[in-house]
């Protein structure tokens, strides 16, 4: 294989990216509509975590959802069934999100009066970290088994995410899993991200989370 | 974004990957050196599994592993402070190994007289299913909390595999994973694929883990 070409094509690509993602981004401004990108491993509860906060907000805001999954379509139709309006992009195998393929969600979404849309990227810890989304907010998923010390093998994702929700705290009592481990490497990543602990199975936590997005979307709405 | 330029360069990068895994291939089973492809989700398990593995076979087997992270070195350290023979490729940021990095591993592992090769490959349910790195199996790893729904949203990585270790199986009590569902929807991708239920943490099921692969590798030297 040949490197330098490799990189070419990745540098053009991302730049390609880039200019499609900041216009998204303005466009949703210009539609007060706030896009929040969630990312997690497979498993790590992206889906539970949407529909908890659908539950928590349905009644005051209008929100929407932009899921992607390599095949299936059992998300959105999760999602849907909860009344809200919601999409499937099936990515036929690529294992992120980019800022086209969420151009065309928000095409097939059409209204434009959503207070917050959450697009469920691909479940990776790798490839969606590197992509602009156009999304206003990144929120990252860590469940507790899958261990404290993801941040020292998966850093960028760490790194370019505003929060993390540390999930399944209810696992605590049968893991060895070290939160205040966790937070140091995390923090030493990104100083500036918020870390919250909950669970989308018990609720624990979720209050602390819906009052996070509240205010961020007040704020958002503010300009 | 240049859709038929980015097929064509995927085929191109493919095709290669496929002549270098061939390769790959080639030279371990003039060896007699088994090369063995460790895959999951961040966090399920497979550095324990291969911990695990190196314990109960390394009085009668020589084995070596090559490592693939990120960024980090900390699995090597471990695998090596075993006593046994370990390299570590980080990745700068690539989403899964292929059979070039591959080939930089064994040419850094130097010696020949290896009968198992590990290959940790990077913690990703999506790209790594996608490349041949030259293994003579393929052997992915599930971990209860990540759900039972996984073969729905990754096909791939369940089609191409050898083997499924449903790891964390100490955790079914909090859990509702329904191990039937995931055996038949696993089947219905993979009707060859041998399916084992473990827990690298109370060490069930690993007994069964270390008689297939045992067995396996004494085909493999029969040739």
């Amino acid at each position: 294989m040949d490197d330098v070409r490799m990189i070419e094509i990745k540098e053009d690509i991302m730049a390609d990216n880039n200019q499609v993602a900041a216009g998204v981004r303005d466009r949703l401004c210009g539609q007060k509509t706030m896009l929040l990108n969630l990312m997690s491993s497979p498993g790590s509860g992206k889906t539970s975590l949407i529909l908890k906060t659908i539950e928590a907000l349905k009644n005051n805001l209008k929100i929407g959802v932009i899921e992607a999954d390599i095949e299936s379509k059992v998300d959105a139709e999760k999602v849907a069934s909860q009344g809200i309006a919601a999409v499937q992009l099936r990515t036929g195998g690529l294992c992120h999100l980019d800022a086209t393929m969420v151009t065309q969600g928000l095409d097939a979404l059409a209204a434009q009066d959503f207070d917050l849309l959450i697009l469920e990227n691909v479940g990776n810890l790798v490839c969606p970290a590197e992509f602009d989304t156009g999304a206003h907010k990144n929120v990252m998923i860590l469940s507790v088994p899958e261990g404290d010390d993801k941040p020292i093998k998966y850093p960028l994702m760490f790194s370019i995410c505003d929060v993390l929700l540390v999930n399944k705290i209810d696992y605590l009592p049968l893991s060895d899993f070290d939160a205040a481990a966790l937070r140091k490497r995390v923090l030493a990543l990104n100083p500036k991200i918020k870390i919250m602990e909950i669970s989308c199975k018990t609720g624990e936590g979720i209050r602390d989370w819906i009052s996070w997005l509240t205010r961020e979307i007040a704020a958002f709405r503010r300009g």
